[in-house]
């Protein structure tokens, strides 16, 4: 009688969370494992945002409003308005980091069995979230060779059914660092519009763009105020993962009353954590502009140390910290399992992660993995030399 | 064909939240607005709380562990210890509040469709959560009469089906501050096992118990382990509901990897949070002294007060910080818009939390309110004779 819910048994198991045993197992081993499997910035926040904490003069700590501190949506308008994006206090409710905002967004858009398009590989939490809402995701295949660019547009109109409500763009992407061109937005934008679907636009690695183009927002497609729904969080952009600050913008103001109903049924967000962003939104450019440098420096470094391994091919990803890359091996699960348990190399190991948890598709990505630059170079070309040797000494691979 | 969630537009909204508009036109009239009707405690938070959060070092916001820091659940082991409760540190899951617990703990433990019984009235979340989740609760009528006593074991019998999968019981409760005795938790827990139900605890409101008896933990009862999940939160107990801190406590190893599960789906709770609640755990025990001393105080002459209004019975609550009262009036709903609309005594009026939006059942609580005593004695004094004049001026009334 006492049975776990259906959701429960089916919620997927975060692929990265699978390998941490192992990790652990290493680290006690006494072997330094290179983390290249996560997806938090190394870099230390803005003084501004911690400050703000260290100072703060509250003697208790009060609900917030449901939709979020006045004062910081204000500030978050000018900061909107600073990137191109046009919005008022009314169009942002405040969520528990980008996660929430995905979870009331779906909650809000979808009823259960309602189906959601995603480019494969895609972030993993929207498998996650999709099960919790009863939402079923219908992949639309990307393909590594053009380091996954946007499919044409009759791969999108054939995964179309008649349950078909909306559709999830990651810009830049996570997994893959590919950044969505205005050209590639508006084929989406208009068929977005043909059927009737929300575009949900999770925009939370904006600030890391290695173009000279600026990124493109949804937000700025014209006709389509009704259709988008702009995930945001402040936890890529200024490491601040921790404090659980996000965003849902829509200028649909339908959706935006049936948002607010779901933020009040869970209350308000963090007190401390609007405090953080809200002097967060003090950051100088200085900041963004020495953080983009870091990690082009890193991209370009690892992008190459990559590319020159035997059978490894990675695309050059134009924005967030992550690529995914084809590995010469059969499986990557089994690989980055093998690294953690076996492999050793003057004391030092990666950990990687696998790309079949980015796809929903079965057999799908088994070749590739998700790999982070969030350490500094020295330490990347560390991981490099080890993953090289790796691959050399490995045995369970294609041979 | 961009329509919402079926969900979204049966949410309930707030009952209180549905009055915040007609407060704030009566603060911007110049009257000053006693608010009897909200749940956020006073009292400042403990300094060993507020200065873990001022003191902290952090260079950047890292996410936490799912589950919660490691050493804030050791902790947490040792404050359940302290009120008698013996719990691992794996049968505990920090939450985002106690509202992520019971949306977590819900979407674990029960399927859309699945029943679950509420005491009635009840904690209006409780609601909006089973919206959320597709859950549909059943209500057993409590009694003011009895002030709102546990009600006979079978009306419990009666209200079951073969989809009633669980019961939340709220000790002491909110709204109606009744406190359940072992007696009473023991006939329950007879139920929820003969049944094979899950027994949701909600037991934030621990610290706030006016009698001499201690309170008595569902996790307490004996033979219980499989069914009890208990929901917590700092947010009253430390007046820090802004931070956004709660937990599910189960020794049910099954539904707790579920809730693991869930807790990943959503990436961590607050780190400040995280660190204010650790700090939190050293508060001095004459902090809780001097919280109940007040509070007693405070309902002694609140309860007293109204049941000398002409046509006004409230019962003697034992715990939390509220009282339902019955008001000799037709519709608290009007009469509540009214005292903010219209009402003004000596440039005062008070705002009350209607009672129908603590009940499910229609029609139920029209003429009761749930009023807070979270004010100081001298402005509950003046709340007070305000609300007397009230309810003589009013004539929206029985009569």
């Amino acid at each position: 009688m006492l049975s776990i819910s259906q959701k429960a048994r089916i919620m997927p198991l975060s692929p990265v969370r699978k390998l941490v045993p192992f990790s652990d197992a290493a680290k006690k081993r006494g072997v330094k494992v290179y983390h290249l499997n996560i997806g938090q910035p190394d870099v230390p926040a803005p003084r501004e945002a911690l400050e703000a904490v260290k100072s703060n003069e509250l003697s208790l700590v009060s609900y917030t409003h449901s939709a979020g501190n006045e004062r910081y949506r204000e500030g978050m308008v000018e900061y909107y308005r600073g990137i191109g994006v046009s919005v008022s206090v009314d169009d942002i409710i405040v969520t528990t980091g980008g996660s929430e905002a995905i979870l009331i967004g779906f909650s809000v858009c979808f009823d259960p069995g309602d189906e959601v398009l995603v480019m494969e590989p895609f972030y993993t939490n929207y498998s996650g979230i999709a099960t919790w809402t009863g939402v079923v995701l219908r992949p639309v295949a990307c393909d590594i060779r053009s380091g996954f660019a946007l499919p044409p547009i009759d791969a999108f109109e054939r995964a179309i059914t008649p349950r078909t409500r909306g559709i999830v763009v990651c810009n830049p992407n996570n997994p893959t660092g590919y950044l969505y061109s205005r050209g590639e937005l508006e084929q989406l934008a208009a068929m977005v519009r043909k059927h009737g679907l929300y575009l949900f636009a999770d925009e939370v690695y904006r600030e890391f763009c290695y173009t000279d183009a600026p990124h493109v927002s949804c937000m700025e497609l014209a006709g389509m105020e009704e259709h988008v729904v702009l995930i945001d969080s402040v936890s890529k952009r200024y490491s601040l993962c921790g404090v659980r600050i996000g965003a849902i913008v829509s200028r649909n103001r339908e959706l935006m009353q049936g948002v607010l109903r779901f933020a009040q049924a869970r209350l308000c967000s963090p007190a401390y954590g609007q405090i953080a962003a809200e002097g967060a939104l003090r950051t100088p450019p200085a900041y963004f502009a020495g953080v983009r440098k870091e990690y082009i420096a890193r991209r370009d470094y690892m992008v190459g140390a990559l590319n020159a391994m035997d059978g490894v091919f990675c695309p050059m990803p134009q924005g967030a910290f992550y690529t995914v890359v084809r590995l010469p091996v059969a499986d990557c699960d089994v690989f980055a399992q093998w690294l953690l348990e076996e492999f050793v190399y003057e004391g030092q190991t990666v950990m990687i992660a696998p790309a079949s948890g980015f796809y929903v598709t079965p057999g799908k990505g088994l070749d590739e993995a998700r790999i982070a630059y969030v350490l500094n170079v020295e330490d990347l070309k560390r991981a490099m030399r080890c993953l090289e040797v790796a691959l050399k000494r490995y045995d369970g691979g294609r041979g």
